[in-house]
């Protein structure tokens, strides 16, 4: 479940998708009629391929916000207003009697797909960090997913980098995700701008500073304007601060970073393992990795089939 | 092990110290004439108590800095510069053949401490917060200790919550520790005292502010003294930055909090909740519970004894 698409995939032993398709998630929908898409996609699917629903062994459903997997209820999703104690599993069992449900949180589900078949294959302890419109994170120990006595946890976006700093929509100041997000890029990208009529940006976006991406940030800087690799440089060392937090406390095995700003590869990573190298704490041999996520959007929908096969 | 003092305790199965004694760190000392005082140390109250070496069926080490428990080493402890892959429990093994021996570091000693006898017994999920001449952490992750994949993990005073903010020995910039510790309080109470020479706070040190120590911050402003309340308010601010991300990342049951400050209860403890109420992400019925260090010292010695209790 996303706020713009919900997609759902038919995804076999292996973690590969055999099958996959998307509805507009018209969130602010009732529950139920979100719902009914949600298992009207799925069957549409299954029928495709050939199969019978009752073919479906489990069903794995990734929501944004609180998913309760005990009670098989999303607790709370803002972007899904009318999801409130929502019974999705039991909606889901009318239509699936002999299939397992199991609810993750977004964030986690990814993470958990990036450690069965992505970027941290293999890994015990993995954290996802997810560099999106916000910065969102999943946490995996001992090859489970981590969330707190609550299911609320691993919202590593709010933790505080900057004292006092912006305001968050969360209602803190000063959240990782106000510095480290894409959309932050976004805003600090415009700011230099604005304040630079001269650089490469102002000419990428023929001076409509609505239209930037992240990825134009990086090509001016590429092409070597001065204010562009400022900008970026800045927006990096923001991110170090975080990872190098989450590193100094978790010292996971990985840390596999997502969104659409991990797709600058090497031109992220790199300084992104200097900066770990140089701050985390102490002296110790074993290094965390710090790598790109593999999987893309597939991540949430590979870690959702799997979560059946998490360790008790 | 302390910077200052080595302590010992005889440990029953119910988590009771029998007996317990301590001899001076000499912290600089070569490691085979400290390691022969810890055991000297440990047989001396065997001893005592009429008991027999073979008697003491499991021995618990906590040590600061970085032990690995498979090899039996202390990695590497700042403030011991000589314990470099120290190879602590095959020493006491020469002394104490059929004893089994753990070692771990002291704040996940203490922490696993207070959840075996403690603030946080019965909790599976913990964080223990020492505010100290720094500011340690201790993780519980389903009763057991979480350190990472390199024992590493767990440093949460070296998370950063002001970007660029005041230099930490650890080789960052704005941690956690430098802002929220004992010792920041005695330093931001300087300032204050310095900068408000009308500050009763001036007038209970008789001018001389290097006697300054955190109990009497809070005595000048319980009577009444304004720049004793400005500088315990920001002081306790920026403790619940950091408490607040422990929430938002672990949501754990409970958060233990230990050292000289947590001495005053409620005081610390009731603005503490109050923030977190206030500031913890999003919307969820079960809070994590914010409360005082019961073990003081002897969490440490109780965690380390009980250490061959963690489930596996």
């Amino acid at each position: 479940m996303g706020g713009t698409n919900i997609a759902a995939g038919l995804v076999d032993d292996n973690c590969k998708i055999i099958r996959k398709n998307s509805v507009p998630a018209g969130r602010t929908r009732p529950f139920h009629e979100i719902v009914k898409d949600m298992i009207e996609l799925s069957q549409k699917i299954i029928k495709e391929e050939g199969l019978e629903d009752s073919d479906v062994e489990k069903i794995g459903i990734a929501s944004p916000g609180i998913a309760n997997n005990e009670k098989g209820e999303i607790v709370y999703a803002s972007s899904f207003p009318d999801f409130r104690n929502a019974p999705v599993a039991k909606e889901f069992k009318k239509y699936f009697p002999e299939s397992e449900v199991y609810l993750e949180n977004d964030a986690n589900a990814a993470a958990f797909g990036e450690m069965m078949a992505g970027a941290a294959k293999g890994k015990s302890n993995t954290v996802a960090v997810t560099l999106g419109t916000g910065v969102g994170g999943g946490i995996i120990i001992d090859k489970k997913i981590y969330s707190g006595f609550n299911n609320a946890g691993g919202e590593i976006g709010h933790k505080v980098i900057v004292c006092d700093g912006l305001e968050c929509e969360c209602g803190r100041r000063g959240c990782w995700e106000m510095y480290a997000s894409g959309s932050a890029l976004i805003r600090q990208t415009k700011e230099a701008a604005k304040a630079n009529p001269q650089s490469l940006i102002n000419i990428i976006t023929n001076g409509n500073l609505e239209k930037i991406n992240g990825k134009m940030v990086f090509d001016a800087a590429d092409k070597g304007d001065v204010t562009a690799n400022e900008v970026i440089s800045k927006y990096i060392k923001y991110i170090s601060v975080g990872i190098v937090d989450i590193i100094n406390v978790f010292r996971p095995g990985v840390i596999v970073i997502g969104g659409g700003i991990s797709g600058q590869g090497e031109r992220l990573l790199s300084p992104l393992r200097e900066h770990a190298q140089r701050e985390s704490y102490g002296s110790v041999d074993m290094k965390t990795e710090i790598v790109a996520a593999t999987l893309g959007n597939d991540a949430g929908i590979i870690g959702a089939a799997m979560l059946w096969r998490q360790s008790k």
